[in-house]
Formats: C-alpha cells, structure tokens, sequence
C-alpha cells in the first residue's frame, strides 16, 4: 500500500491511497468514514483502520492534485552518517568529515545525527540554493524509516513491529558548514534541506534486504546501490536510538546515503541552481526535486 | 520579569508572573482578559500583551504549585559546544572529543548541535538514570535564550530585538555516547537531558556582559564562570544559526558551558544516582534536578 499526502486546487490537504501504476488516488477519508486527520493521524491509528483500507470504485487521478511531504515529523529527523562501507570511505578521502579517528573508515557505532523538522519539503518543491551561506551544496540519496509504534528500549528482534512504513529522503548538506561548524547540524539543517517522498510505501512493498537505490543529477547516474548494503540495518538503527530515546509514531530515521555524492568527485561536484536530483528506490517511486534560483 | 509555567494542585497548567523574592505569583490571565494560552502563545502575542503585564494584589504563594518546564520549546533546543576557553581546553584534554581537528582547542566557528524537544524537564524532576546505555553521565550548567520574534539572516545588530527572554538549561550528556557516536546528538539527546528553569527572566532583569554563572554538585561548587565569558556571543549565534535556518518564536539556544564538567576531573567525575546538580545564573535564579535511581 502506499500513502500520500495530497494538496488540491482548492488548497485541501488530504491523505490519500494511492495506485502508483494506474496513477490514481482514493482519499483515505472516503474509506473510512469519520477519518478527517492528517498522516501522523494515520500513523496513530493505523492498527485499526488499515484492514479498511481497500480502494473501492476508479478513484481520482493524480494528475491536477499536487503531492506535499507525506508526513510532517513531529520533531527532528533521527538520521544516520556514514551508513555504507564506499561512501565512508568517499566521506573520508574527501577531507570533508572530522568525525572519524585517524585512519577510521567505517565507524564502530551509528553516527547519529539529526535535522529540523522543518526541513521537509515534497517532491516537486524547489530545494533553497542557500548562496548567502554555502558554495557547497551537495545531495545525498537516502531511504528512509517512519515509526509506528512508538517505543522505549526496542530490541532488534522486535524492531520491524515497530516500522509503519518507509519513503525517500534526500539529506541535502552544505559540505562548508558541515565541515566548519565540526557538528554537521547546522550544515544538514538548513531550510528545505529534506525533501521527502514522494510517499510511504508499507511494509510489504519494499524489500530491505534487496532493493535498489539511484540517485541522477540532471540525468546522470550518480548513485548506485542497494538499501541491503547498510553497515547497521534498519533493526540495530531502531535499537541503537530506541535505547534511551522513546521513539514515538510518525518519527523518521534517515539511513544514511551510498558512495556518489558530490564531494566523492575529484574535483568535488556541487549542486548549482537549476540542477535536478531525481532519487529512486524500488518499492517506493521517485523523489525529484530542482535546485532554485 | 519573570514568567513561569505551574502546575496547581488540581494538574492545571497556568503561565504566570512571578516575584522570585517574596515567592509570589499571579497568572496571566487574570492579569489580561480572556488570555489562556501557554508561554509559547505568550512570546508569540508579547508585543501587544507587555504592557498589561503588571501585578496586581498581593498575589498567590508558590508553595503549593509545581513549577514545570516554563516553555515546551516546538522543536529541537540549538545547542553550542565549546563556547567558553577553559571549558574548550578542558574538553580537548579529556579524550572525549572526535569533532576537533589535531591541537585545535578554541573553535573557529560555532560548534552546533541540538538536543530533542523531549529532553526538557523542569527543576525539581529527577534525571533519567539511563544506567543501560551510559557509565558517563555528566553535567553542562548553561546560560539559554529564548527566541521572541523569528526570522531569517538576522545580523548581530538587530539580534537582541530578537529575544524574549533567558532561562538555565543542563545540558546532561552521555559522555561514552558522546565519544562513541561521534556526533554528539545521540549522547546529548536521552529522554529528559535538558532540565530547564526555573523560569524565563526578561531582558532587562539580566546583565549579559557580566552575570555569573555556577553549578553544584551536591552542595560542592564546580563550575564557576561568567555567561560574559561566551566566545561566541548571543548576537553571533543568531546571526550563524539565522543565516541559513529561519528561526521561530518560542526557538531556545543552549550558549554552552563553562570549565569545571565532570570530565575535566582526573579521573572524571561522573554523576551518579542521587547526586543533585544546582545551577544559578545571578538575574534568572536556580535550577535543581537530583539523578534518579
């Protein structure tokens, strides 16, 4: 299954099935009478409206509605650093990360990080190009988790009980700040620097332990890889964070990004406005978004 | 003025005026008619609510009331690391420090990080133990704004129109979280790490160019310092963190902590269960939180 959030002509908000193939949409509101929330709304209540879930009639098309951010997270996106073995040793190479120890590649622990909530914009939306502050925009392809039930002290081994469902994160940074303020908050925090979506897939639509994930700057290739690859999987994530954090419905955790960003370009390949990054993951559908002006 | 959020005997929650020396109060909302918002509501109506704001009668005594968190900040708390010399010596000798670059000590620029919203508790709750995940629990007395009215590239100049207000904030920390993780977010961000309080002082009751700042660990004097000792001051950071991130009413930043942690002992001093921690900035008043069992 997968859900959207959709804008309407009129402005509306709704949460929406929908058909990625036939491209259509039923509004979950229409499925199951009474339901008028948003999707953390959803996310509460998913374990007893889901077996109603079941799309009845054509549905609408999705053409002439505009897809918004699937989710609004509540607080801050619980990302991960250096999540696949070449992309922490591009990271390295790169002179970009002061995080590691001397000679330190792929990191003993999570690197846990984080972003504002507000930094999600939707598919479609224009990524801020931030000129006054960088000259080193950079993407990152990510697949993305959103919590369901909430939890303290989550073992792996109930750790995918606890996942509603997955989308695409793109984990835009400003490798100086990054790189300048030591912390990377600031430089992973600035003002649209999540697109997200362009929906949550469920569960059964993704396989994590075999899925592509591709990432093309105006058409080229860039990243390439597959979201089985993660040094720490999705459960030791959920543990890791879950261990004196209570996650809560809705929460997102980024998983962290495969080798091809810019800065593993020698010279370094930043984003400048106009450029178009395009990321798809199998089971899920594709995240475009333009750099502005 | 100060401004705190109670909590009465029947579990109502009130803003309210308080006098810290004869330990008096008076709600909001008998001060202004039909005003019944929270202290986020209050910083976002204060220019027109201010002037209203005047005592009247003798007020009611805080005993009897709980003071609670005064504002339960929307998103993640900005934090700065470093931001005082000795502390940043202090910190660079421990070990405990992955973000520096080799005999770096004083940063260039503001180290940034955050904290989750859900860490904040109030003076008087006990801090979560997390015996579980951490060994190193350690102490950050620190001097915290309060964003009044938001924006976007704020300068140095206008920064202090910015401001609603300060509080004290400990930035509680897991030290091998800290260290092991390499961002700090991790070990920074355990469920009740940012006690804050006892209330938010107006601008005008603080002397930011020279108020002393200090902490106590069982009655022992550790840390003590002077918030006019910041090397990044308060319009700095607005301006580094409003450049690229809008801030918003209701926003706090955490300035950072002076010499005298646990970790500037040999051996490190870490605080265990029972052990209570006071912090007093002269112009707000003092925050005291025990580490639970």
């Amino acid at each position: 299954m997968k859900l959207a959030t959709i804008e309407n002509a009129a402005g509306e908000l709704s949460v929406v099935l929908v058909n990625s193939e036939s491209e259509r949409f039923w509004p979950v509101s229409e499925l199951i009478s009474g339901f008028s929330g948003d999707m953390n709304q959803l996310v509460l209540q998913w374990d007893q409206l889901k077996s109603d879930l079941v799309p009845s009639g054509e549905g609408q098309s999705l053409e002439g509605v505009t897809l918004k951010a699937p989710l609004l997270p509540r607080r801050n996106l619980f990302c991960v650093g250096k999540n696949y073995h070449e992309h922490a040793a591009e990271f390295s190479k790169s002179g970009f990360d002061h995080s590691a120890k001397d000679g330190e590649i792929a990191p003993e622990f999570p690197v846990v990080f984080t972003k504002t909530p507000d930094t999600v914009i939707a598919t479609g939306d224009k990524i801020p190009r931030h000129a006054d502050v960088t000259d080193q925009l950079d993407y990152e392809a990510e697949f993305a988790v959103i919590i369901g039930k909430g939890g303290l002290g989550i073992s792996k081994a109930d750790a995918y009980a606890h996942v509603f469902g997955y989308t695409i994160v793109n984990d835009m940074t400003a490798r100086d700040l990054q790189k300048n303020h030591r912390q990377w908050f600031l430089g992973k925090s600035l003002d649209g620097f999540a697109p997200m979506g362009p929906w949550i897939s469920t569960p059964d639509e993704v396989n994590v332990a075999d899925a592509s994930i591709q990432c093309w700057v105006n058409g080229e290739l860039r990243q390439n890889s597959n979201i089985g690859q993660l040094i720490f999987d999705i459960p030791h994530l959920i543990e890791t964070i879950s261990a004196g954090i209570e996650l809560k419905p809705g929460d997102v955790i980024v998983t962290g990004t495969p080798v091809g960003v810019g800065i593993g370009f020698t010279p370094p390949r930043f984003l400048q406005s106009g450029d178009v990054v395009r990321i798809e993951i199998v089971g899920i559908g594709a995240l475009e978004n333009e750099v502005a002006e």
